[in-house]
């Protein structure tokens, strides 16, 4: 079962938007066993389409395709899918009802031809509903390829996947087990990591690959194995876990799987039962909406003060103005005061700070670009630690975020 | 001239990583006039590699690969890539004296025989030095064709091609004059847009194209025209553009090369001189974020409190307690005080708050997911409003953020 993706539009070509759908996809029918042959991005033009469904026919079983289903005058994957399979446009009475629906009870205005256009769909398609928006997603055959095309808005085109498309592959075909696992490291570089799983790779079962994925201080480790039975693969990946993990024991965070690395910590606040509160200021609220953006934060998290500004580390936290004409505003010392203040100001167990220059100018000290400073508070102890972390500002903040998540690791995991 | 990329590695067919490096490299190539035709995403494997050059190297002018050169076994593309070239690996004496100087400077420890390998290029290769890290990028051509090989690491690709690629690629070619102006929008539906520019659409000279591109309460308008002369290219947009302003006026916020939204409206707090402070809750520090990610925030943004607990709002912020017992701590009411306070905590010129409930389940107030309260307050005047913006976690903070946007852009042009 191989399936390829084609993501319609020249705002990607021209690299306006990145292409987030594939990803998504990738992952979701990953998941159910399909394997991803290729990924291809193409312009919306005619001939370009018809090229690229064909050479997509000739290699997969299914071919998935996002974009160009609007109502304007640029999107045209659904004529040139009715002539690539030799179709022809007919309105479908259930999604005019869908959409007079939408715009009745969201958008409340009359209807616009291009909305109503929006109906039209290949004769032999099958509709797929679109809960979301008013482009519905169309599932097509041609001899044994099947063509399902979505449109290209992220959310729109995730209900329909979730809701519409892989129950349906499911039910179609039958699939074969793909595991994944990976491995979050931390501390370590790639090249170190291969040399001490040398022997391991050597050995490893010819149903197992092994990658390497680093990353802002962090290197990923994936196994991926397939299989018709699903306990047959589990069964080959955990003996290969018993032999790695002991191997990379002192760098090895947790499973990807858990979730991304600030997941693996806000369980372990959870677990521990512990709050925790931010002082940011290099980071500028990268830290907290790092836990922010999953739900569930509220169960550990009390806030966060970005005082982006020195005034505001006096003014807001309460720092010394001594503290910051003695030692500069990049320093242990105001880290230190920044975050055992934050802790005491949210009532917190734990808290955290950054102060530091992300570039690309230097800012209120004389520290150079990339200096960053992270201290961490309890109610028994506070330390500081500064970081080097190279001069390209966005990877100066998310080499400081990780940074803060591991040292919040190693302080919940000591009691 | 026409370019297409390649970019390799399974962790993007499995959807582990969103490929964040063809955007980049569509966007600076199409700067200098170089087009994209189609962005491909391959797997480390040799026949598909064998295969995807081929097909590139029948439809482009210049191929530019990404990926699977690190220093661990899963990193084939030199080899495939001499495979195809009928070339042989040989250690330049160049590349391994800069490896070696990297792991003196700073890695500080021996270099392993993965390491060392980096060195190995194809002999007819000419070596791109890639200052950022260990792996070179490689120019080599085939017959009329040029493969452009980089490693897939975000910041060691953007430093090769910015330094070695783009230099190169000017020299080599005569290149005509791409230019797209891009029109961000608020407020106002894709399809209405449409309708309203039916006859300016309709009366577009050809070498003009007009795209639409929806997000989050916005769409983004795109004008993209080609020729070889600057000076033609240039004056046929402004002729355009004089004409699409006003059937727009009411709902055009700025141009996107004037940067991303938050930038449009950082630079109006930079011209009036005005200052800014932010209380989150629901957004949980998405919004400040947002600003913090480009540099120059300290200009005019004093910091922001995330008070994500409810009591951290009345013990961080002082809001009344009587006002979230009376009202809930998702209201109008506590948005008020929430965006007051802040302002006068920090001293800004403008606050702004939110609080809300981004789901998926309800927090400490009964309204649905989705609802958001969003207040506004200067020493004139304070004023709340309540969205309701769906109930798709990420979709109602980005939604929230963009209102916010919008709502201090409005303030602050009101003066």
């Amino acid at each position: 079962m191989t399936a390829e993706i084609i993501t319609i539009g020249d705002e990607i070509l021209i690299g306006q938007i990145v292409d987030t759908n594939s990803a998504f996809i990738a992952k979701e029918l990953n998941k159910i066993g399909v394997s991803i042959r290729q990924i291809t991005s193409v312009q919306d033009e005619r001939e370009h389409l018809l090229e690229s469904f064909a050479f997509a026919k000739a290699n997969a079983d299914i071919v998935i395709i996002t974009g160009g289903l609007g109502p304007t005058n640029d999107d045209i994957t659904k004529h040139i899918l009715c002539e690539f399979t030799n179709d022809a446009l007919v309105e479908n009475a259930e999604v005019l009802r869908h959409i007079t629906h939408i715009f009745k009870t969201y958008i409340k205005r009359p209807m616009l031809p291009g909305n109503r256009s929006q109906a039209m769909v290949p004769s032999k398609a099958e509709v797929l509903t679109n809960k979301f928006g008013t482009a519905p997603g169309m599932w097509l055959e041609k001899e044994a390829t099947i063509f399902i095309s979505m449109p290209g808005v992220p959310y729109e085109m995730k209900g329909l996947l979730e809701n519409e498309v892989i129950p349906r592959i499911k039910e179609r075909f039958e699939l074969p087990y793909i595991e994944h696992k990976t491995l979050l490291t931390y501390g370590m570089g790639e090249s170190m990591i291969a040399q001490r799983l040398e022997t391991f790779e050597k050995n490893l079962p010819k149903a197992i690959k092994l990658a390497y994925l680093p990353s802002l201080g962090s290197v990923r480790l994936r196994l991926s194995s397939k299989g018709d039975r699903e306990e047959e693969v589990s069964q080959r990946m955990k003996d290969q876990l018993k032999q790695l993990l002991p191997l990379i024991e002192d760098v090895f965070v947790g499973f990807e799987d858990e979730g991304a690395f600030e997941q693996v910590v806000a369980q372990l606040f959870v677990k521990k039962g512990k709050t925790l509160a931010i002082a940011e200021s290099c980071t500028g609220g990268a830290l907290v909406q790092r836990f922010t953006q999953h739900p569930g934060a509220s169960q550990y998290l009390k806030g966060s003060s970005v005082t982006y500004a020195t005034q505001s580390k006096i003014e807001v936290l309460g720092i010394e103005k001594a503290t910051i004409e003695k030692n500069t505003v990049v320093s242990e010392e105001v880290a230190l005061e920044m975050a055992t203040r934050v802790r005491e100001l949210y009532k917190s167990d734990i808290g955290i700070s950054t102060t530091g220059n992300a570039g690309p100018s230097k800012g209120d000290s004389d520290v150079p670009v990339g200096t960053v400073c992270v201290a961490i508070s309890t109610a028994r102890a506070s330390v500081a630690h500064t970081f080097t972390m190279g001069t390209n500002r966005t990877r100066v903040i998310g080499k400081a975020v990780n940074k803060c998540l591991e040292l919040l690791q190693e302080e919940i995991l000591k009691n």
